[in-house]
């Protein structure tokens, strides 16, 4: 099956915003087998909307468009599609009423502008939107079909994998692809690849791809076979191999986060955690805070940005802050004894350091000193320092403190 | 003057990497006032490409390529130009000395499959490489003009300053792009649309583009002219008259996040600021947070993430949290007052509800609280209700906070 991916928005073509939605598609599509032969990219123009439409059905067999669903006058895909399949847009009462219930019960009166999102081409029918308001479309024509999805990514992507993925995987039938992913931590992209490169070298199938960001690893198996049982079994041993070959870097060998790994850990040990933050800002209790059911064992974060507020709040030492400073391996110690005590938690992790571009609390910018208080009084410390921009040197902090929490509740050994 | 952006390369189809050159031409582009009215990607397939030439010639009178002029054998944008302008290919003794030169100097020999790049398609000219080997081509047929270029961004960067857009420019005769942007928060997309459309309904020049997401709502308009300053005189009046119709939900007139408006102004007042965090679990901290300097004016954040953590750390008392539940009005207020009181802040600001996808505290998923303390015991609270997903919920709750700090601090009516 071939695919083409349509991008539409002037902004897009006015350098505003990168196509990232095309890419993203694109990596899905591969991973169910599907080719993609073409993108492109026109602006909210109606003919040449129109015109894409026809092209893309003359290249392939299905076309997934993204953006020009909202509500304004510069969304006019909706009409475009109609126009191009040949037929006229009707409106749907069911999607009416569900648009009149959501602004409802936000409080909010829908401005009549609204009402166009209720309409769809006729013959075609919607993806209902769980997340935001705008309807996807789904319509035959030209000996193909169209997707219609909105450009706002998460709406973008909750369609495609609700709906798209597993309508064309049902199509593209009998070739599979399966993929499986080791996520690492700790751990860098090129000595995962010098581990791993012999198993994958010049195999076309299977594949091996790293993707790296964010603090972590993604090492991305993928084999095609003609059913997913011998997809399977083709490379559940490489899977195998390359896990044992990288050990404990692998904190999971399903999808998910670190916070996720991390939440089944303390779930699974019926501890609690509490943080205390610095450089981080609150970004670590968000992060393990957004996983659902995350208040069974997460009791809270004291961040503390300033020196006073980790004296005042978290009881560090008026002697640590002027000897040590408040970017230091002291004041992380004393900042996860003083959020144990204050949230009576079983464990407790904390965070100190300068994010940057500015030396902070006596520690240059990329600084960061991570401190970990258990049970029994134990505890364990580590000082870590990359160059990076503000953004990275939070990130990687995060990532050291909730490998430091994974490593203690698994019983592995402790990075110094 | 109408140009179309061809990306030329498999891993682009794959979604390996994203298009970021399509973005970086297509801004540089608008900036010398020549349209860009369609972006076209196709992967390493000779047939495909030598198409996309004839499709961009048939709809621009400039195609710009990108990808495909390396040595190695998937490289073959060079011979699909040829075959498309229907000429051969033929070499050029002073590039072959030139790349000969270059090899002999990195004391490298030269692989004899880089003599390929030597070659130019007859008639056309090359634009000489300056950091790379690989030489960019021009070629003129089918009434228009194909500029290849390098897919490394730096290399194409180079000869789009250094040639493409010289030419364009002398080409274009002077014409410039101006944008505008007006930051929105508290108000329906629609809303601003419905307000706005009249000023920009059908024209081509300015326009006007809405783009939504993240709780926040961006208004740009872009501007044409023969020079800068006659689209500044042309955008200006638009955008005061935009600015005053849409009132104080506009936070900012330039670039930046919301966060970085309300540090702003807590740096002009000289107050200082510190939250209570339930549902968001540390994100609005974070964000806070991510606004370098932001120690000057931001003390913490407590994120009491269970009941017994508002109770020990923020003082919420017994009553509140047994008869009205942790997420409650009632319960919001005694957080901001027992942050601020533990903080010692002039201000601070209270969030909780239930995220999602669980009811929690006694409150429906998608329900939030916000609270705002300040000096002289002035305390103000609202209420949202917002579907959605966790991510969701917990960004218009922040964002809502977020904003209520910058009401407050800009004397503007307090929404209830």
């Amino acid at each position: 099956m071939r695919a083409e991916i349509l991008g539409v928005g002037t902004e897009l073509l006015l350098g505003q915003i990168a196509n990232t939605n095309a890419r993203w598609i694109s990596e899905r599509l591969a991973e169910i087998g599907v080719d993609v032969l073409h993108h492109e990219v026109v602006g909210d123009n109606f003919d040449r909307i129109v015109e894409a439409f026809h092209l893309g059905l003359s290249r392939a067999e299905v076309v997934i468009a993204t953006g020009g669903l909202g509500p304004t006058q510069d969304d006019i895909t909706r009409p475009a599609l109609a126009a191009a399949a040949g037929v006229p847009l009707v409106r749907v009462p069911a999607i009416e009423e569900r648009l009149r219930r959501r602004w409802a019960e936000s409080g909010r009166e829908m401005p009549g502008s609204n009402l166009v999102q209720a309409e769809v081409p006729e013959g075609g029918r919607e993806i209902p939107p769980v997340r935001g308001t705008a309807p996807g479309l789904v319509v035959e024509f030209g000996g193909g079909r169209v997707y219609a999805l909105p450009g706002v990514p998460a709406e973008m992507r909750e369609m495609m994998e609700g709906t798209v993925l597993p309508e064309l995987s049902a199509i593209a039938g009998p070739s599979t692809v399966v993929s499986r992913s080791l996520r690492c931590v700790g751990m860098a992209e090129s000595k995962i690849a010098e581990l791993l490169d012999d198993l994958f070298h010049g195999s076309a199938n299977p594949t091996v791809a790293y993707l790296a960001g964010g603090g972590e690893v993604e090492v991305r198996l993928t084999a095609k076979a003609p059913t997913r049982q011998a997809a399977e079994a083709f490379i559940g041993p490489l899977a195998e191999e390359a896990a044992a070959r990288l050990g404990d870097v692998v904190f999971t060998t399903a999808d998910g986060s670190l916070e996720e790994a991390v939440g089944r850990l303390l779930r699974g040990s019926g501890l609690t955690l509490a943080c205390a933050e610095s450089l981080t800002g609150g970004e670590l209790g968000a992060r393990i805070t957004s996983v659902p059911g995350a208040s069974v064992y997460f009791i809270g974060s004291a961040v503390t940005y300033t020196a006073e507020a980790k004296r005042a709040v978290l009881g560090v030492s008026r002697e640590t802050l002027e000897r040590r400073g408040s970017a230091s391996r002291e004041c992380a110690a004393e900042m996860a004894t003083g959020a144990r005590r204050l949230f009576g938690a079983d464990l407790a992790v904390a965070l100190t350091g300068a994010a940057g571009p500015e030396p902070h609390g006596g520690a240059e910018p990329g600084s960061a000193w991570v401190a970990l208080e258990a049970e029994g009084g134990f505890a364990h410390q580590r000082s870590l320092r990359w160059p990076g921009d503000r953004e990275f040197v939070r990130r990687l902090a995060e990532q050291a403190a909730l490998d430091l929490v994974r490593r203690h509740l698994s019983g592995l050994p402790l990075p110094s």
